[in-house]
Protein backbone atom coordinates (compact mmCIF):
# COMPACT_ATOMS: atom_id res chain seq x y z
CA UNK A 1 0.00 0.00 0.00
CA UNK A 2 1.75 3.27 -0.73
CA UNK A 3 1.86 6.37 1.86
CA UNK A 4 -0.19 8.49 0.42
CA UNK A 5 -3.16 6.06 0.14
CA UNK A 6 -2.43 5.11 3.66
CA UNK A 7 -2.31 8.55 4.72
CA UNK A 8 -5.82 9.49 3.47
CA UNK A 9 -7.41 5.89 4.22
CA UNK A 10 -6.35 6.83 7.93
CA UNK A 11 -7.37 10.16 7.57
CA UNK A 12 -10.75 9.19 6.77
CA UNK A 13 -10.96 7.29 9.83
CA UNK A 14 -9.39 9.58 12.22
CA UNK A 15 -12.08 11.74 11.07
CA UNK A 16 -14.96 9.36 11.53
CA UNK A 17 -13.34 8.44 15.32
CA UNK A 18 -12.99 11.92 16.36
CA UNK A 19 -16.67 12.96 15.54
CA UNK A 20 -17.67 10.10 17.21
CA UNK A 21 -15.67 11.17 20.15
CA UNK A 22 -16.89 14.42 20.13
CA UNK A 23 -20.52 13.30 19.94
CA UNK A 24 -20.40 11.54 23.22
CA UNK A 25 -19.78 13.79 25.94
CA UNK A 26 -21.70 12.96 29.26
CA UNK A 27 -20.54 11.19 32.00
CA UNK A 28 -22.97 8.79 33.92
CA UNK A 29 -22.49 5.72 36.30
CA UNK A 30 -22.44 2.91 34.34
CA UNK A 31 -24.35 -0.24 34.43
CA UNK A 32 -22.60 -2.94 32.36
CA UNK A 33 -23.46 -6.74 31.68
CA UNK A 34 -20.96 -8.67 30.79
CA UNK A 35 -22.36 -12.38 29.23
CA UNK A 36 -22.18 -14.93 27.18
CA UNK A 37 -20.56 -18.64 27.66
CA UNK A 38 -17.26 -17.25 26.68
CA UNK A 39 -13.92 -16.84 28.75
CA UNK A 40 -13.26 -13.55 30.26
CA UNK A 41 -16.34 -12.59 31.94
CA UNK A 42 -15.47 -12.48 35.40
CA UNK A 43 -11.43 -11.42 34.44
CA UNK A 44 -12.62 -8.41 32.69
CA UNK A 45 -14.81 -7.07 35.50
CA UNK A 46 -11.62 -7.49 37.80
CA UNK A 47 -9.67 -5.65 35.04
CA UNK A 48 -11.94 -2.48 35.81
CA UNK A 49 -11.21 -3.02 39.23
CA UNK A 50 -7.52 -2.58 38.83
CA UNK A 51 -8.74 0.45 36.35
CA UNK A 52 -10.28 1.87 38.86
CA UNK A 53 -7.84 1.25 41.58
CA UNK A 54 -5.54 3.36 39.74
CA UNK A 55 -7.44 5.99 39.87
CA UNK A 56 -7.39 5.80 43.63
CA UNK A 57 -11.25 4.99 43.19
CA UNK A 58 -13.05 2.72 45.88
CA UNK A 59 -14.38 -0.36 44.30
CA UNK A 60 -17.12 -3.31 46.03
CA UNK A 61 -17.33 -6.53 45.27
CA UNK A 62 -19.06 -9.20 45.67
CA UNK A 63 -18.96 -12.91 43.99
CA UNK A 64 -22.15 -15.06 44.17
CA UNK A 65 -22.24 -18.82 43.80
CA UNK A 66 -18.34 -18.76 44.72
CA UNK A 67 -17.52 -21.10 47.31
CA UNK A 68 -13.89 -21.30 47.58
CA UNK A 69 -12.09 -18.82 49.05
CA UNK A 70 -8.32 -19.12 47.04
CA UNK A 71 -9.24 -17.60 43.96
CA UNK A 72 -6.26 -15.53 42.65
CA UNK A 73 -8.63 -12.13 42.40
CA UNK A 74 -9.52 -12.28 45.99
CA UNK A 75 -5.52 -13.19 47.01
CA UNK A 76 -4.65 -9.98 45.01
CA UNK A 77 -7.16 -7.54 45.36
CA UNK A 78 -8.32 -8.57 49.14
CA UNK A 79 -5.27 -7.21 50.23
CA UNK A 80 -5.39 -3.58 48.16
CA UNK A 81 -6.77 -0.48 50.28
CA UNK A 82 -9.49 1.00 49.06
CA UNK A 83 -11.28 -3.03 47.92
CA UNK A 84 -13.98 -4.49 50.03
CA UNK A 85 -14.38 -7.84 48.39
CA UNK A 86 -17.11 -10.36 49.57
CA UNK A 87 -17.33 -14.07 48.67
CA UNK A 88 -21.15 -14.83 48.62
CA UNK A 89 -23.25 -18.53 48.41
CA UNK A 90 -22.27 -21.83 49.36
CA UNK A 91 -20.77 -23.02 45.94
CA UNK A 92 -22.35 -23.87 42.73
CA UNK A 93 -25.87 -25.03 43.30
CA UNK A 94 -25.10 -28.17 41.19
CA UNK A 95 -23.06 -28.78 43.89
CA UNK A 96 -25.04 -28.26 46.94
CA UNK A 97 -28.52 -29.91 45.22
CA UNK A 98 -30.75 -27.89 47.74
CA UNK A 99 -32.84 -25.34 46.27
CA UNK A 100 -34.10 -24.06 49.85
CA UNK A 101 -30.36 -23.08 51.05
CA UNK A 102 -29.67 -21.51 47.86
CA UNK A 103 -32.63 -19.20 48.57
CA UNK A 104 -31.51 -18.36 51.65
CA UNK A 105 -27.85 -18.19 50.75
CA UNK A 106 -28.76 -16.04 47.75
CA UNK A 107 -30.79 -13.57 49.74
CA UNK A 108 -27.87 -13.16 52.39
CA UNK A 109 -26.21 -12.55 49.75
CA UNK A 110 -28.26 -9.99 47.99
CA UNK A 111 -28.71 -7.56 51.19
CA UNK A 112 -25.12 -7.64 50.93
CA UNK A 113 -25.17 -6.36 47.62
CA UNK A 114 -27.96 -4.37 48.62
CA UNK A 115 -24.55 -2.00 51.07
CA UNK A 116 -22.68 -1.74 48.27
CA UNK A 117 -25.23 -0.27 45.67
CA UNK A 118 -25.80 2.52 48.81
CA UNK A 119 -22.57 3.04 49.39
CA UNK A 120 -21.97 6.25 47.14
CA UNK A 121 -18.09 5.77 48.55
CA UNK A 122 -18.00 3.02 45.86
CA UNK A 123 -17.20 4.01 42.57
CA UNK A 124 -17.53 0.87 41.20
CA UNK A 125 -19.56 -2.62 42.47
CA UNK A 126 -19.11 -6.00 40.42
CA UNK A 127 -21.80 -8.52 41.35
CA UNK A 128 -19.86 -11.57 40.18
CA UNK A 129 -22.12 -14.53 38.28
CA UNK A 130 -25.37 -12.75 39.75
CA UNK A 131 -26.95 -13.99 36.56
CA UNK A 132 -27.38 -17.65 37.67
CA UNK A 133 -29.12 -16.23 41.00
CA UNK A 134 -31.80 -14.32 38.90
CA UNK A 135 -32.06 -17.36 35.70
CA UNK A 136 -32.71 -20.06 38.53
CA UNK A 137 -35.15 -17.61 40.51
CA UNK A 138 -33.64 -17.36 43.91
CA UNK A 139 -33.74 -13.67 43.83
CA UNK A 140 -36.60 -11.26 42.58
CA UNK A 141 -35.57 -9.89 39.24
CA UNK A 142 -37.91 -6.67 40.12
CA UNK A 143 -35.78 -6.24 43.02
CA UNK A 144 -32.59 -6.33 41.98
CA UNK A 145 -33.55 -3.97 38.99
CA UNK A 146 -35.28 -1.02 41.27
CA UNK A 147 -31.83 -1.83 44.22
CA UNK A 148 -30.14 -1.61 40.57
CA UNK A 149 -31.67 1.62 39.21
CA UNK A 150 -31.53 3.15 43.13
CA UNK A 151 -28.05 3.33 42.80
CA UNK A 152 -25.84 6.72 43.66
CA UNK A 153 -25.82 8.45 40.35
CA UNK A 154 -21.58 8.25 39.49
CA UNK A 155 -22.06 4.70 40.42
CA UNK A 156 -20.60 2.14 37.97
CA UNK A 157 -21.78 -1.50 38.56
CA UNK A 158 -20.92 -4.29 36.25
CA UNK A 159 -22.48 -7.40 36.28
CA UNK A 160 -20.98 -10.95 34.88
CA UNK A 161 -22.56 -14.58 34.27
CA UNK A 162 -23.86 -16.73 31.42
CA UNK A 163 -27.38 -15.89 30.07
CA UNK A 164 -28.08 -12.28 31.38
CA UNK A 165 -32.04 -11.75 31.27
CA UNK A 166 -33.77 -9.41 29.35
CA UNK A 167 -34.44 -6.98 32.33
CA UNK A 168 -30.58 -6.83 32.93
CA UNK A 169 -29.75 -6.48 29.30
CA UNK A 170 -32.68 -3.49 28.77
CA UNK A 171 -31.28 -1.63 32.22
CA UNK A 172 -27.53 -1.87 31.48
CA UNK A 173 -25.84 0.77 29.29
CA UNK A 174 -23.08 -1.41 28.06
CA UNK A 175 -23.65 -5.18 27.29
CA UNK A 176 -20.84 -7.42 25.75
CA UNK A 177 -21.64 -11.15 24.99
CA UNK A 178 -18.45 -13.10 25.23
CA UNK A 179 -18.64 -16.32 22.79
CA UNK A 180 -16.51 -19.09 23.41
CA UNK A 181 -14.80 -20.17 19.71
CA UNK A 182 -12.69 -22.51 21.29
CA UNK A 183 -11.73 -23.19 24.88
CA UNK A 184 -8.51 -25.00 26.20
CA UNK A 185 -10.81 -27.14 28.35
CA UNK A 186 -12.69 -28.73 25.60
CA UNK A 187 -8.93 -29.92 24.84
CA UNK A 188 -8.59 -31.87 28.24
CA UNK A 189 -6.20 -28.45 29.97
CA UNK A 190 -7.49 -28.13 33.27
CA UNK A 191 -8.61 -24.85 34.45
CA UNK A 192 -5.45 -22.60 35.29
CA UNK A 193 -4.29 -20.62 38.32
CA UNK A 194 -3.77 -17.30 37.10
CA UNK A 195 -5.81 -17.63 34.32
CA UNK A 196 -9.45 -19.30 35.11
CA UNK A 197 -9.08 -18.85 39.07
CA UNK B 1 -40.44 -26.37 41.33
CA UNK B 2 -40.66 -28.92 43.94
CA UNK B 3 -37.55 -29.56 45.86
CA UNK B 4 -37.21 -33.01 44.25
CA UNK B 5 -37.42 -31.75 41.03
CA UNK B 6 -34.64 -28.92 41.76
CA UNK B 7 -32.50 -31.77 43.31
CA UNK B 8 -32.27 -34.30 40.25
CA UNK B 9 -31.84 -31.50 37.99
CA UNK B 10 -29.33 -30.49 39.99
CA UNK B 11 -27.73 -33.91 40.13
CA UNK B 12 -27.74 -34.49 36.90
CA UNK B 13 -26.08 -31.22 35.94
CA UNK B 14 -23.14 -31.96 38.81
CA UNK B 15 -22.66 -35.57 37.06
CA UNK B 16 -22.10 -33.70 33.56
CA UNK B 17 -19.93 -31.24 35.20
CA UNK B 18 -17.73 -33.68 37.38
CA UNK B 19 -17.10 -36.04 34.28
CA UNK B 20 -15.66 -32.61 31.91
CA UNK B 21 -13.56 -31.95 34.92
CA UNK B 22 -12.49 -35.50 35.19
CA UNK B 23 -11.61 -35.29 31.93
CA UNK B 24 -9.53 -32.48 31.41
CA UNK B 25 -6.61 -33.13 33.60
CA UNK B 26 -3.61 -31.35 31.74
CA UNK B 27 -1.74 -28.54 32.29
CA UNK B 28 -0.04 -26.10 29.64
CA UNK B 29 0.86 -22.63 29.39
CA UNK B 30 -2.29 -21.20 27.20
CA UNK B 31 -2.44 -18.75 24.39
CA UNK B 32 -5.64 -16.90 24.69
CA UNK B 33 -6.61 -14.47 22.13
CA UNK B 34 -9.86 -11.95 23.21
CA UNK B 35 -11.33 -10.24 19.95
CA UNK B 36 -14.39 -8.96 18.68
CA UNK B 37 -15.75 -5.28 18.87
CA UNK B 38 -17.37 -5.52 22.18
CA UNK B 39 -15.92 -3.81 25.73
CA UNK B 40 -14.10 -6.13 27.50
CA UNK B 41 -10.66 -7.25 26.00
CA UNK B 42 -8.19 -5.63 27.32
CA UNK B 43 -9.99 -5.27 30.69
CA UNK B 44 -9.88 -8.93 30.89
CA UNK B 45 -6.67 -9.51 30.04
CA UNK B 46 -5.82 -7.10 33.01
CA UNK B 47 -8.23 -9.46 35.37
CA UNK B 48 -6.20 -11.87 34.79
CA UNK B 49 -2.31 -10.38 35.57
CA UNK B 50 -4.68 -9.07 38.92
CA UNK B 51 -5.12 -12.94 38.88
CA UNK B 52 -1.79 -14.59 38.22
CA UNK B 53 0.06 -11.77 40.83
CA UNK B 54 -2.79 -13.02 43.54
CA UNK B 55 -0.87 -16.61 43.27
CA UNK B 56 2.47 -14.67 43.61
CA UNK B 57 3.34 -14.89 39.60
CA UNK B 58 5.65 -12.60 38.05
CA UNK B 59 4.07 -10.50 34.80
CA UNK B 60 4.86 -8.54 31.74
CA UNK B 61 2.45 -6.59 29.81
CA UNK B 62 3.13 -4.85 26.61
CA UNK B 63 0.60 -2.52 25.27
CA UNK B 64 0.66 -1.65 22.12
CA UNK B 65 -1.06 1.38 19.70
CA UNK B 66 -1.26 3.25 23.36
CA UNK B 67 -0.13 6.81 23.43
CA UNK B 68 -1.51 7.72 26.64
CA UNK B 69 0.57 7.16 29.82
CA UNK B 70 -2.33 7.58 32.16
CA UNK B 71 -4.67 4.89 31.62
CA UNK B 72 -5.89 3.43 35.25
CA UNK B 73 -4.01 -0.07 34.21
CA UNK B 74 -1.22 1.29 34.07
CA UNK B 75 -1.29 4.01 37.01
CA UNK B 76 -2.34 0.69 39.54
CA UNK B 77 -0.13 -2.30 37.91
CA UNK B 78 3.14 -0.50 37.29
CA UNK B 79 3.26 -0.34 41.02
CA UNK B 80 2.88 -3.54 41.78
CA UNK B 81 5.95 -5.49 42.55
CA UNK B 82 6.44 -8.28 40.19
CA UNK B 83 4.87 -6.68 37.28
CA UNK B 84 7.00 -5.39 34.14
CA UNK B 85 4.62 -2.57 32.01
CA UNK B 86 5.84 -1.54 28.50
CA UNK B 87 3.67 0.97 27.16
CA UNK B 88 5.13 0.52 22.89
CA UNK B 89 3.61 2.44 19.72
CA UNK B 90 2.65 6.20 19.10
CA UNK B 91 -0.58 5.68 19.37
CA UNK B 92 -3.53 4.86 17.24
CA UNK B 93 -2.03 4.78 13.36
CA UNK B 94 -5.36 6.80 12.38
CA UNK B 95 -4.09 9.64 14.50
CA UNK B 96 -0.45 9.71 13.08
CA UNK B 97 -1.26 8.65 9.32
CA UNK B 98 2.50 7.52 8.94
CA UNK B 99 2.85 3.78 7.96
CA UNK B 100 6.46 4.01 7.87
CA UNK B 101 6.89 5.83 11.80
CA UNK B 102 4.18 3.09 12.18
CA UNK B 103 5.75 -0.11 10.71
CA UNK B 104 8.62 1.32 12.78
CA UNK B 105 7.43 1.60 15.91
CA UNK B 106 5.50 -1.49 15.51
CA UNK B 107 9.21 -3.65 15.07
CA UNK B 108 10.47 -1.70 18.17
CA UNK B 109 7.65 -2.68 20.33
CA UNK B 110 7.96 -5.98 19.26
CA UNK B 111 11.41 -6.67 20.02
CA UNK B 112 10.25 -5.75 23.57
CA UNK B 113 7.61 -8.23 23.47
CA UNK B 114 10.32 -11.12 22.30
CA UNK B 115 12.24 -10.54 25.56
CA UNK B 116 8.91 -11.08 27.47
CA UNK B 117 7.94 -14.21 25.33
CA UNK B 118 11.98 -15.59 25.79
CA UNK B 119 11.92 -14.95 29.22
CA UNK B 120 10.96 -17.84 31.40
CA UNK B 121 10.14 -16.32 34.75
CA UNK B 122 7.04 -14.27 33.67
CA UNK B 123 4.19 -16.65 33.96
CA UNK B 124 1.90 -14.61 31.74
CA UNK B 125 2.60 -12.07 29.34
CA UNK B 126 -0.44 -9.77 28.07
CA UNK B 127 0.21 -8.14 24.32
CA UNK B 128 -2.64 -5.96 24.82
CA UNK B 129 -3.75 -4.55 20.81
CA UNK B 130 -1.44 -6.45 19.18
CA UNK B 131 -4.49 -7.92 16.65
CA UNK B 132 -4.16 -4.40 14.37
CA UNK B 133 0.02 -4.55 13.99
CA UNK B 134 -0.66 -7.59 12.05
CA UNK B 135 -4.48 -6.77 10.35
CA UNK B 136 -2.38 -3.09 9.27
CA UNK B 137 0.41 -5.48 8.17
CA UNK B 138 3.11 -3.13 10.20
CA UNK B 139 4.50 -6.62 11.93
CA UNK B 140 5.05 -10.65 10.22
CA UNK B 141 2.31 -12.85 11.27
CA UNK B 142 4.44 -15.47 10.57
CA UNK B 143 7.02 -13.97 12.93
CA UNK B 144 5.29 -13.16 15.18
CA UNK B 145 3.75 -16.95 14.94
CA UNK B 146 7.31 -18.80 15.81
CA UNK B 147 7.81 -16.39 18.77
CA UNK B 148 4.59 -17.17 20.33
CA UNK B 149 5.26 -20.98 19.71
CA UNK B 150 8.84 -20.91 20.53
CA UNK B 151 8.08 -19.00 24.31
CA UNK B 152 8.65 -21.13 27.56
CA UNK B 153 6.50 -24.15 28.25
CA UNK B 154 4.10 -22.80 30.74
CA UNK B 155 4.20 -19.19 30.21
CA UNK B 156 0.36 -18.29 29.15
CA UNK B 157 0.17 -15.00 26.77
CA UNK B 158 -3.23 -13.31 26.46
CA UNK B 159 -3.26 -11.51 23.17
CA UNK B 160 -6.08 -8.65 22.80
CA UNK B 161 -7.77 -6.82 19.68
CA UNK B 162 -10.67 -6.27 17.11
CA UNK B 163 -10.83 -9.07 13.85
CA UNK B 164 -7.65 -11.36 15.58
CA UNK B 165 -6.66 -13.32 12.39
CA UNK B 166 -7.10 -16.85 11.64
CA UNK B 167 -3.04 -17.46 12.28
CA UNK B 168 -3.18 -16.21 16.12
CA UNK B 169 -7.05 -18.62 16.40
CA UNK B 170 -5.55 -21.07 14.65
CA UNK B 171 -2.49 -20.85 17.66
CA UNK B 172 -5.03 -19.96 20.30
CA UNK B 173 -5.91 -22.48 22.94
CA UNK B 174 -8.69 -20.41 24.05
CA UNK B 175 -10.44 -17.98 21.92
CA UNK B 176 -13.10 -15.45 23.33
CA UNK B 177 -15.11 -13.21 20.82
CA UNK B 178 -16.62 -10.32 22.56
CA UNK B 179 -19.91 -9.02 20.73
CA UNK B 180 -20.95 -5.29 21.21
CA UNK B 181 -24.29 -5.92 22.18
CA UNK B 182 -25.08 -2.24 23.60
CA UNK B 183 -22.32 -0.15 24.34
CA UNK B 184 -22.64 3.73 26.29
CA UNK B 185 -20.48 5.59 23.88
CA UNK B 186 -23.40 5.29 21.41
CA UNK B 187 -25.89 6.67 23.96
CA UNK B 188 -23.81 10.00 24.17
CA UNK B 189 -21.71 8.75 27.02
CA UNK B 190 -17.94 9.42 27.11
CA UNK B 191 -15.18 6.72 28.07
CA UNK B 192 -15.09 6.46 31.58
CA UNK B 193 -12.58 6.45 34.36
CA UNK B 194 -11.67 3.18 35.49
CA UNK B 195 -13.68 1.49 33.14
CA UNK B 196 -13.08 2.38 29.94
CA UNK B 197 -9.09 3.71 30.61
Amino acid sequence: MPDSHHRNRMARKKAVVDAAIASADRDKGLLLVLTGNGKGKSSSAFGMVARSLGYGHRVGVAQFLKSRRDTGEEAFFARQPGVQWHVLGDGFTWDTQDREADVASALRGWTVAQTLLQDASLHLVVLDELTYLLNYGYLDATQVCADLAARPAGQHVVITGRAASQDLIGLADTVSEINDVKHAFRAGIRAQAGIDL
